[in-house]
Order: structure tokens, then sequence, then C-alpha cells
């Protein structure tokens, strides 16, 4: 009598329609994520409410070799979430408790679907930070911002989610759970396993609960647009911040003049920072511990830079408003898809020492290869990652497939990573050799299969 | 005519009696490491002068299912680097070159067989600071401190090795290898093969080069003893001082009464820090980039705990001899070998929140145990590192295994770590399963038949 499939069917015998949904019972937004990739409807959508549960739904796929696709907040730009017909989609939207705050150690211990907006809401709630921050920060989940070792706005200081994460609770493709849910720094305790699993975008196990670390909360913050001479200057502006500000740096922003030239002109309500145009744009931010003097110190540094030469002019933001203005123009980034309707769009890493070069050489070559179009080029500086984008009016995917090749081969050249942040997934698995030597991808694929010999576990991305 | 094993016979027959040393050539230097387990002869000694030589020797080793075990500077303390009858050694003393320092990208390239020390002066004459110490820096090298994922003094600014690693080139047993030599801080690239080869102790590969990155030097330096009245207070001073001072914290070490009153009668030329006894000691650090107001904000903040009672006196360093006087108390550590020998040495970790119960409880057990001994217990509280001196007069290796047995299994129940930076090595391996569970485990036997199919690397290590 049954019409499902017979790993389907197995699910629904040991775990009922409320933990399997199928058919009609799937809600339409599980059907792809942010990448652009067309959606398809899973075969089944598990909905497990504890770890327990989900051990037993993949011991059940893995025995009839059912396909199974973790899915997070699917805001993913890479297509790391989506289905392919016949496929199971998991979702751990009923795992999202926060289940501890240890003000003592200093850790947050969260289910796999908690959001990172929760997160951030009950470290800040407990008189903490929790720093990693991005734009879906309301939708993602911690257990996707594991999956793909998520970046955004701070990695400068704090690092990826791999650097805020202490312990990991992971379910293997057999359903076995490896419990590693410690709040421990130190642990020379054998292979590190989160570092296995964080990034693996769900390809080596699916992720249940995690104990993350938590920062202080800065008490100042002190931010600067600064117009610099060369590409040099820049460099030495953040090695002398690192060095010299108090609290350090908590966000370089590097952006060419093309770039500040374009949103001034296209982007209403961006006042211009400065007087006069600058060979190089940085808006730099300082966040510290100490109130009283914080300020002093970072004005002072900035006169230092200006006498030395290495900066020609800055505006230090006297408010917060003042700093919003200032954020406003790299922020504008968010209205690309408007000004730029099927633009190609890079997230790519290189050298901090390579990237005055590579950046200059993408744009030239741009420029040159299609004279008609915009080049764009910004980034975060002092995580060596960088943004491309480029825009061809009235061109369609044949000109887009040729962007992507010239600026992955310019990648390629200078040793650059394909994926600075946002994974591979499936769109950039045919450039991950670009970065990743065939070694790399042979070790890659033993451990692969020497973790999930059947290969259930979102087969076709990454490798 | 040959007198060799087949295995040494085609490495000699490949590469010649120079790289591959046998016999009377084998310097007896390389029988054993700082463990105390017993030095055995390798069966011979290689010494590849590039990553080209180790990659031919590694094939060769792997297509006889010839033993390998790597040694780096042989000061490891759990036996790791030890060799079994018949075993091969490889040193990478030959490839010791700071092959680069990139002061723009703020990277330093260096062969694995470099020493720690050569490596921080290198840093250091360009401007940089290399962060990762311990007492070995002279004689360890930057593949074993890779290998073992070394900590040291500054784990609670900077992190253990795994943390200052961006690129990574490593042999595999098959002689494969593995080129992840970049420099980029981000690279969301696939699994990150470099967190599993950094803390596996030889098992997987062997490191051959590794970019490292440098930080800025500290341009101003404040300690203080402080005197508080209770662990509940040594917590809240370090969450304090995290949030409140400009540079953070550098250093945080904590002992407990016995432990300064052992110190204080067994030390020559130590001089108590306070007038009074106090229920905890803490040593603290706070090192900065603001010469001008960095010492001026620690006395601020000395003060204001002073205030809120969460200290009861503090005793500020002057001068660098002051300060000197205050870590001298501290690094009287290096005398217990000679104040009691014999004595069971413990370098285990926990929670920060459970630090204080554990130490309290150790001691006493200790102590109710083994009436007549010495229990003594300190720590990098920022770490969650525990260090526990456990010494019985005039009793043997029965008293000590019965101590090991009693303190592992505190740390079992408290779900801590038996070993928070030495690494397993031989010595812990009996107790591995204390801190991971027969899943991570058996995912690391996994790992490593995937990767060392034949287990030709440092076999009976670890797993």
């Amino acid at each position: 009598m049954s019409l499902h499939p017979p790993a389907i069917q197995a699910l629904l015998d040991a775990l009922g329609p409320d933990l399997v949904a199928t058919g009609a019972a799937i809600p339409d937004r599980r059907h792809a994520d942010w990448s652009g990739v067309p959606g398809v409807t899973p075969a089944a959508l598990l909905r497990p409410r504890s770890t327990e549960d989900l051990s037993r739904m993949l011991a059940i796929c893995n025995t009839h070799g059912q396909v199974v696709v973790p899915q997070g907040g699917l805001t993913g730009l890479a297509g790391g979430a989506c289905c392919a017909p016949g496929d199971v989609a998991v979702s751990l939207e009923r795992m999202n408790r926060i289940e501890e705050v240890d003000a003592v150690s200093g850790t947050l211990t969260a289910q796999a679907g908690a959001t990172l907006q929760s997160v951030q809401e009950a470290a800040d709630a407990a008189g903490f930070l929790f720093p990693l921050d991005l734009g879906a920060r309301g939708t993602c989940t911690i257990g996707g911002n594991l999956s793909t070792n998520a970046g955004g706005n701070r990695v400068i200081r704090y690092g990826t989610m791999r650097d805020q994460l202490l312990g990991l609770e992971v379910v293997l493709a057999d359903g076995s759970v490896l419990s590693g849910l410690h709040k421990m720094v130190k642990n020379n305790t054998g292979y590190d396993m989160r570092h296995l699993l964080a990034g693996a975008e769900g390809t080596l196990g699916i992720v249940t609960r995690a104990v993350l670390k938590l920062q202080p909360r800065p008490l100042s913050v002190a931010t600067a647009w600064c117009g610099l001479p060369s590409y040099e200057a820049v460099t030495t502006l953040l090695r002398r911040a690192r060095a010299e500000l108090p609290g350090g740096v908590s966000a370089f922003e590097v952006m060419w003049p093309s770039y500040l030239d374009f949103m001034l002109e296209r982007v209403k309500g961006l006042r211009q920072p400065l007087p006069e145009r600058h060979a190089m744009n940085v808006l730099m931010e300082s966040s510290g511990s100490d109130a009283v003097h914080h300020g002093a110190a970072f004005d002072e540094f900035l006169g230092r830079m200006l006498e030395e030469g290495v900066i020609v002019d800055a505006a230090i933001a006297r408010s917060q408003s003042d700093a919003g203005k200032l954020w406003a123009i790299r922020d504008a980034t968010a209205e690309f898809p408007m000004l730029l309707p099927g633009m190609s769009a890079f997230d790519v890493s290189f050298a901090i020492g390579d990237i005055g070069r590579a950046a200059l050489e993408c744009e030239s070559m741009l420029r040159q290869r299609w004279p008609g179009g915009t080049a764009l080029v910004y980034g975060h500086l002092g995580d060596g990652n960088l943004h491309v984008i480029a825009h061809v009016p009235g061109t369609g995917p044949d000109v887009n497939a040729a962007i992507e090749e010239a600026v992955y081969d310019l990648v390629r050249r200078y040793h650059g990573a394909v994926s600075a942040e946002h994974g591979i997934g499936l769109l950039k698995r045919k450039v991950l050799g670009h970065t990743r030597s065939p070694a790399e991808l042979a070790a890659m694929r033993a451990i692969k299969a020497a973790l999930d010999p059947k290969g259930i576990l979102n087969p076709g991305k990454i490798l």
C-alpha cells in the first residue's frame, strides 16, 4: 500500500509523520537557499527534536543508502544546502535552544538550530559579546555557521566561526554520536575532530550542539575614514594600527577609488567622506576596553600617521551618527543587486602582501576585456578577503562565465583561495582545484570515504 | 651480501648513506626524548635535505610496510617520538631554514626542522613577535610544535600552535605531498587539513614546512601579584581584567596557598610577594600597545578591584627586576625534579568554571589518601590548564600508578582533558578514553586508516 520509497517508509515507521514530513507537509521554504540554484522538493524533510532522533534517522538512511542534505537557515550562497530529486533534507529548526551561558567559563552552549542572532542576544544578556556577525544573522543558524566556517564583519579581530568553537556534538553518517561538548581551551588528546567538521559543509557529519567562546563586550569604539597615497601606505597603516592602537583593529575596510566614485554617484544619501579624491580609501575601526583613553589614543595615532605621510587626510567620527555615515558607504554594497542586475560577484582571498597587485590587475583586466562594463574592487584587508564586482550591461550567462573564468584564473596565479568565506557547495566545485592540489583533494576524498563510506551525507557538495 | 633488512637496503640504494644513516652513523642523541621512555636505537635515521627527499623516503617505507617515527627536537614529555626496535626515525634537522619573513602579510615561512627560538629571533629581527613560547625553545622544532599543538606561556592571549598556523606542507605516508603553503587568513575551500595534521603527533603525515602568523611586538608590560579572598574572586578578576584592561591579559597564573608556602620554604632566594597569606594568589600580566597610558590604566584597574573587594592586596611591579622577582615564584617549578624526586606531575585541563572545585577536591583527595605526601596545585587559569604535583617520599612506581589513576579518574568525572598541552604519545594512551568517547576514537581510527592505510607512521602513538 505504501507509495513511499523504502528508506522514507522506514523513517516514517520508526519516527512517525511529525518527525518525517513528506509531500504536502513539507513547507515551501525548504526548496532552495540564497545561491540561486533552482529548488527541488526533497523526498522528505526530517525535523528531529533531539540528537537521539537524528541519530536514529541517519542510521536508517545509512542502511538504505539514502542521501541526506543538512539544511540550516538556507542563507548560503554556494548551493551547499540544495537538494537533488529523491534527496531527504534535515532541518534542526526544532533544536534551537540556547542551553546554557556559563559566565565563569565564558561559554555558551547551543543546539545547532539556534539562529546566530539568538546566540548574540543570549551572550549580550549575560554581559558578553558573541563576536561572529553577518547580514543573515536573524535567519542563519549556528549549525550552518559552523558547517561553512562563516566569516563576516569581525574576522580581523575575532577570527572565523572555527575560532569561536570549544566543543562540538556531531552525528556521523552511520548515526553514531561524536560527543565533544566540553568547555576546555586546551585539549591535546588526539585528532581535533572539531576543526575537521567545521567547514565540511555537512559532508562528514551533522552538527547538533556546540560550545562557543564568549568575549568581553568592548567599552568604546573609534572610527575614521582615511585617504591614502598608495596601496603600500594601506598595508603600513594596517601594520602600524595593529601594533600601536591600544584596542587593536576591529575593522579595516579598503575601497579602491572606482568603488567610492561609483557609490557616491549611484547611491542616494551618501556623503563624500573627505574633500579630495585619494588613491586609496580605508574605513578603520578600533574597539577598546578603556573608555577614558581610547579616543585620545586613536586621535594621536592618526596624527602620527598624518605627520609620517602614511595617510593624507582623515575624517574621525565624533558620534555614532558620524560613524554610521561612514559605514553607509561600505554597507551600500547591499544595493549592488538593484544597481547592477545580473552582475558577477566574487569572494576570494589572497596573501595581504599580494592583494594590492591582484586587485589592480583584476580591475584593469576586467576593464580591458569588457570596456563597456563596471569593475569594482573592495575588501576586508586584514583578512586578505577581496570582493570583486563585475557587470557588463546587456550581456548574458556567456559573459558571466567568461568573467568567472578570468577572475578565478587570476586567483590561481596568485595562489589565492576561490572561496574566502562562502564555502564551495555546488557552485565552486569546478574551481576547487584552483586552490587545492590533487594530493589535497585525494586526502579529502579519503577522509570523506572513511567517515561516510556510503556517501549519504550531502554528496556532490565540495568534492 | 647486505646485512640490512629490505626496507633499509631500498632506502640506502635510492638515497645513499648520507641521507640514510645506519649503525654507528646514528648519533646517540636520537635514542630518546624527555619523557623518560627508555631509548631504542632506530634501524636507520633518515635525514632528508628537502621535501622531495622525504617524499621518496616515505614512498619506499610505505611499499615495504616499514614503520617510520618522526622526531623533532626530542623535547616531548609523552613519548611520542620514541622508537621501538626495527623502527626507522626521521629527523628534519637539515631542513631548518627560515625561508621568508613577509612583513606586509605579517607571515614567516620556515622548514619544519627550524627551532622555535630561531623562528622567534627571525620574527623579532623583522620587528614582530612570534608568540608561541616554551622552555624548550632552543631545542624544540616548529614541526614538533605543530605536531603536538604546543601551548606554553602565552596561550591565554595568542592561543596554541594551531592558532599561529596559516599554511602547511606535509608528506603523507605514501610519499604524496600535501602542499598548502599559503598565507591566507580566510580559506573556505573544503576540509581543513592543517587542523587535522596539527596535534596528530606525526601519525597522519610529516610536516615539512609551515607559514606562521606574526604578531605586533607589545610596547609595554605591566605585572602584579594579587592576593584574593576566594576562587570565585579569581574568576571574577580574570573576567574583569579581560574586559577592562586596554591590553587584555597576557598571563594569569593561579597558585593555591600550599604551592606558595612550599616554594617560599623550599626554594632559596624567593621573596614573599605580599605581607599576608591569602586564600588565593594570582600573578597577572597585561601587555599593551600604548606605552603612555598602559601603566596608569593597569594601576587604576587594580585600584577598582581592591575597592570592590575582588582582591585583598596587590604588589605592582615597578621595574623589570620587580617583575622578575614575582615570576621567579612561578618559574620555581623548574626545581620540582630536584626537590621532589620521583614525583608525579600532571598537565590536565578543565572548564574554567570547574577548576576551583576540581583543584580543591584533587588536593584534599591526595592529602587524605597519602597523608605523608606533598600535593601542590597551580596553573594557567585563563587556559583552563591545571598542573598537579604529587609526591610521597619513600614510595615507588606502585604509589605513582595509584596517584595517576586517582587524578585521571577525577579528570574524567569533571569531563576534563587528560592532556592539556603535552599530547598523548605513548604514555597517556591508556587514559585517552577518559576524555574521548568510543565514537570519537572510532572516527580517529577511521581517519588514520584512510590517510595511512599500512599504518607506517608512528604506530602505537595516540591510538
